[in-house]
């Protein structure tokens, strides 16, 4: 499949191009992982120019969440959540993730690629990498404590294990509790992770 | 499908009929969920007395460990958990929890209920159902402490979080951090969780 010269008059992010391409992304992260895929690999199944890839899509991240269909570009998304600092920071965290998981449309990405992870391995390398990338080194960066890559996963995993129960599994009351209530249960369990306080033997 | 009756010096639990009776459960389960399925609808499916069901397998819980091959009776496994009182209680439920999760044979059958939880709605309500029953009443039966469904749904959510992401996405360095350490990590957030200490809003 190639691609048509740009007409007169026609946007730059022409939508059949740009699907083209987002399909072409995702067989590239399915089958190579996040870590392993390429721009070049991308360009070369939607056989398209690797410049065109990034003027479509942009980055290789920006690519990826496209080709998931992500709700939140986490360059984008981490920043505001991370800026003010520790002080807050577990709050700030657990608000941001159950604003996407509250929204059916929002949480589907994410349930389909942890659906995916639990029977395919490609599928988990590519989560994993992708998490790993994308969300937790960039929290990382910003603490300043031993172990902080398994307490950011401690975290992370409390809060991935509640939206388990609460969205998938259901389990009352956990499943129709306010969010507030959530927020104010998990939220400083997020922050002690986060924190020097919260010691590891 | 009938029972052969017992010929001599054939012991009671024979393999065949046993067989056909938790073959037999698992279809009631997965069909009217762990609340509605019946020790009489099994009988009726596996074509045996009612009796029968109870001889072979016990109580319905009991039952449904054996259809869904669970590693542990919850029955027979959490009053040793739980009576030493609420001193160490974090510390026995994450090592325990972690005993179960670390043996891959062992895991695997929850592994597979959370799997098809998250594809089928029915198995999501089999799990919530038994999960509800069989765990979380039993050990808040133990607890005297406001919102403590809650709390206990929090911590277990702790837990599951933290397995999908060790042995299943295998985020690094938590999939090859020693188990000691994971307990460390975790145990003082399920204590809290369990504890008057930890404050709700």
């Amino acid at each position: 499949m190639t691609v048509k010269r740009r007409r007169p008059g026609r946007p730059a992010g022409s939508t059949d191009t740009r699907t083209v391409v987002v399909a072409a992304a995702r067989e590239e992260f399915a089958e190579h992982g996040y870590d392993a895929a390429t721009i070049r690999g991308i360009a070369r199944r939607a056989g398209v120019d690797p410049a065109l890839v990034h003027h479509y899509l942009g980055s290789k991240e920006q690519i990826f969440v496209a080709a998931m269909d992500l709700p939140f570009e986490p360059g984008a998304a981490l920043p505001e959540v991370l800026a003010p600092g520790l002080d807050g920071l577990g709050e700030r965290v657990t608000r941001f993730f159950f604003s996407v998981w509250e929204d059916p449309a929002r949480r589907a990405p994410f349930l389909a690629m942890l659906r995916s992870a639990m029977t395919h391995e490609r599928a988990a390398a590519m989560l994993r990498q992708f998490v790993m990338r994308a969300l937790l080194a960039r929290i990382a960066a910003e603490l300043d404590l031993p172990d902080r890559e398994l307490r950011l996963e401690a975290a992370a995993g409390q809060l991935v294990g509640i939206a388990l129960l609460r969205y998938v599994v259901r389990v009352e009351p956990l499943a129709s509790a306010d969010v507030e209530l959530v927020v104010a249960l998990v939220a400083p369990v997020v922050q002690r992770y986060l924190s020097e306080d919260g010691q590891l033997a």
